[in-house]
């Protein structure tokens, strides 16, 4: 189990969720483009373009939806 | 505990758990734009671009829905 | 509590649970571009364009889910 | 209760609660342009465009969520 | 009941079940471009384009949601 | 049932349940385009930018939403 990068959806805490759904959203972006080198080459631009980081907030915050929804939400 | 920006995702009321959507939205950006000084400098532009507005809206209402559920809905 | 934009999600009628789902969808804006002589201005651009109209209305939507879950969907 | 658009959501069939959830994506629209003249102006062009067309579908399907969640997935 | 292009959201496959969010996805667009001359017309450009494709998946994505969760996600 | 590409949305764990998400995804791509040839050759393109990606990863969060909630979210 511990080569895997998604051994579970529980966190001990909501920032930890948060972290993960960040983590989630990444692997959606590596299944299309695997390659580190071209994705460290694209982030200059976007990183600096509002609406590009509004769309990386919005997958951040539906993958926070499973993770909390998984959790319990930490209630 | 103190030194996590979300302890909770629980709030005593709607309005509450709506700036905490909004907090939740902005650390998605963060996350991927964590320099301040960029982030302030692209304000100006998509803060007065309609589109813009709407989808920042979006990911505030994805937010506010894991909130919401997370505190039963204030019932 | 009576100065709060958003005392409660329940709502006596859909319709009622609709019409706050739009004003969820405005705060969301007004969070991000307070100043309403901006919001004014840039009104008459995004309502006489379609696609500007279809993400205000899928804002709504979400935000509807969320109301409508809220009011155990007025059944 | 007969001069809302909106008395319930609850359908006899999934069939007409596909059109109801199209009702809701039309009001999302018309809160934004109540002017029916502009909306319709606007028609010709975003319903030849694909793009208009399938975010169109995506404010339907999200609004179909709620409605049949509402309806208990007609079972 | 067989006049109806929704008899049902139940299916006895999960695969059905796709090929069903499929179709309420095409309704989804030809409740606003009814015209299936037009729709044939569009396609070459839309079924070619990447952003396009990624879109079309995104709405069938959602209308699976809801089938799947009508069918009990068919444990 | 060999012959399906869905025979179920249960999987082992979180990680096979993601890679299912992404299966989900591209497969509402190829119901629009199934011609792979095509979807090759799209590929170097999108796959180099920024906004593209994230879309994509936008849509497999959607799926995962709906294997991890049918997995009862591996708890």
């Amino acid at each position: 189990m511990s080569d895997t990068w998604l051994p579970s959806l529980l966190t001990s805490t909501p920032e930890e969720g948060f972290q993960l759904a960040v983590k989630l959203s990444r692997m959606g972006v590596k299944t299309t483009q695997p390659d580190v080198e071209v994705l460290h080459r694209l982030r200059p631009d976007y990183s600096q373009n509002a609406d590009s980081l509004t769309a990386a907030s919005q997958v951040v915050a539906i993958n926070f939806q499973t993770v909390a929804a998984a959790n319990g939400y930490w209630r």
